[in-house]
């Protein structure tokens, strides 16, 4: 029988199917070293007039100046850290991988890389609502492929067994939120770059807010214990 | 007997001569991270008038301008993304490594890593004939060392003794396929840029089509594995 | 009892909180990697009038003029060198990894790529006490985190219990040492940039003068040994 | 006895002296990949008069002025993959990893990354008897930086018992016996540039002439395993 070949759920792939997780990881892990680090090539060293070398106020103020790029590397440290840590937690529960699965992978590191551009873009003109947008279709690309390769992986059962099937559904909702929030903040930028900026930043602060993250996922846990042993 | 030094085919290679494959897979693993990561440095954030800073349509029109940057971004994020695929799948077969194969993967690298120049040279000048064919003998190059690379490790039984011949001797073909159609390419790149062009942009599209390569691997898998039953 | 989700000390934490070292690791490798190594990019090769390029004095000469560049470059790849040891030495207690130690780590490698910004600060600008009391800021910062990362770690039961926490307790104190002498480079460069500066550069060449800090290791392990079989 | 603790050949180290391979091969494969991937960025792009756009001759004519920088990328892609090939081969033999050795590594990572600086140095003015020397000086420091690793990892215990020493001694000369070379070429280049260039040009090529390094590393095993059973 064909359907044999291409199991629609559970039952682990053929090992001719396997790529093995260990390359994609070290390839993923790789990329979103590079894109983290090469954030702070765009800090440059501000140049002060000869007389004012050693002039502690004037180098401050110069500084000063370029705050906002220093706040922009921040935020984008933040985010890609957000992404890599969720990709990581996806790894948690998916144990196989095939040929598609690392094409959808390829295409989240692109996203993600993206990050880069939008973030410079959006670091340039914040009061630019094409900026605004677009700043948030990135995001919210990063999100929907993130969940594509969610929903490809419990489709084809690349996934682990050993965990409840509602722990992995809600971890998926989790990454999903983002998405319709993202989905929101471009809705809202047309009408006003300052509301737009607003969600951009406090999402991240969300997913860094010492104990937030912890306490859901924890409930999430919970919950599907229970589940398991009432069963 | 000084043959039993260098086994034409099978028996596995000497201890001494094992380099091991963990630092080759990382080595490579890092060179195409970084290969796929520093294309996005090539696009920049478009200068606006300072009267401009705030305007939407002022940005969006800055943007269309760097289009042709970011085809040329997305087309070569998904054409390293296949030779780190190709080598991934590679890697599923070969099991030990000597020097020799170690120096035709660096060799692979450095055609792979040329890429980010050739692809910058066919993105700045795309009607350039002279462009278009550097660009296809610079994808020939590579897709000739991976085949060199099968080549050496099959006659020096580097592979694994589990799959039937018939299978990396498959395999081994579709990797040569694209090396065959680039020739073709550069030939008609005389001719006429536009004819190569559609090829070049043909070509990654296939092996990303979803399911077309999985199909093409299966049928090779399931021909093997009635031969393997047959014998 | 909910105080079992949470324990506040030894035993280990539960399967679904840990997230694997072998990914932070490997993320954390690429990053310290690219950091150290971009830094060779800020040597630029001079430029000669064309009469004196095949002259040996001229280019001596031109070089002299970079050597302060040679210096940092040598300098900063020695600091980024010991937190990174600092680091690798820290996971060979730490055996566990939840999501917010993951969140401390990446504000560690943030608060280490920044010193590739902060480095080249105090290089363009020695004498500016500005520049000599942000180097200090960021030099803390990144011890700050480190102790950081311990204390949660301990708290956590995320430690190893092979050894005794004598020995752990010590490895903390070695490494929060340098912060006490950064803050109080802090205070000296506000009186005097070259106090500061001889302070920076004394305390790399202390970590790595060859047998020193193996020494202090050895007795520390040596005592905690002791009192091991004494308890 | 004090001596105990720090043996001088080969009872295995302490554990607490152990900081275990895995993260220094990471590493080393990080900075290697990012030092050998950075020499791309230096071929750049052309530019043509925009009568000359689609012009192939043109572009021929402009890529041959850059001709001297795609021999220099792949002359210098050679020499770190040389330094790469050796580190891996060292890591057969070593087996243990403490904290002064890990500083040694460094040591090497940063004599090999300055290639990076030299070789564009060298490459910009080859007839510079003093582009010559420092290039030849620092090949030479990067060879006594590996030589020093496998001293200390002899001393100290470090190496594998399961290889006869003599096996290890021969590489070691192996690997000390381009210091002797690039040490005359540094000597030559005062008198002669052309001379110590074209030593610089053929040690890397006699390191990839296929099979001739396979050579002489068997014929050295063979001897040894003889001595072995001689013994």
């Amino acid at each position: 029988m064909a359907m044999t070949e291409t199991p629609p759920t559970q039952p682990p792939i053929q090992p001719w199917r396997n790529y093995g997780q260990a390359r994609l990881k070290a390839f993923s892990d790789g990329v979103f070293a590079i894109v983290i680090t090469l954030l702070v090539l765009e800090l440059k060293v501000p140049r002060l007039a000869d007389s004012d070398r050693n002039s502690a106020p004037a180098l401050l103020w110069a500084l000063a100046s370029i705050l906002p790029k220093l706040m922009s590397y921040a935020t984008s440290f933040i985010i890609v850290g957000i992404y890599w840590v969720a990709q990581v937690n996806m790894f948690r529960y998916v144990k196989r991988v095939d040929r598609t699965f690392m094409w959808i992978n390829i295409l989240y590191l692109m996203a993600v890389s993206l990050i880069a551009f939008t973030a410079a873009l959006i670091g340039s003109y914040p009061d630019n609502r094409a900026a605004d947008v677009i700043y948030g279709l990135n995001l919210m690309a990063v999100g929907l492929v993130l969940s594509l390769m969610w929903h490809y992986a419990q489709r084809e059962g690349l996934t682990d067994d050993e965990h409840h099937p509602s722990l992995v559904k809600a971890i998926r909702w989790i990454g999903f939120i983002p998405v319709i929030i993202y989905a929101g903040a471009v809705g809202l930028a047309i009408l006003s770059s300052k509301a737009a900026l607003l969600i951009y930043a406090v999402v991240p602060a969300i997913y860094i807010y010492p104990g937030f993250m912890e306490g859901v996922l924890e409930k999430v846990a919970a919950k599907s214990e229970a589940q398991r042993v009432a069963e």
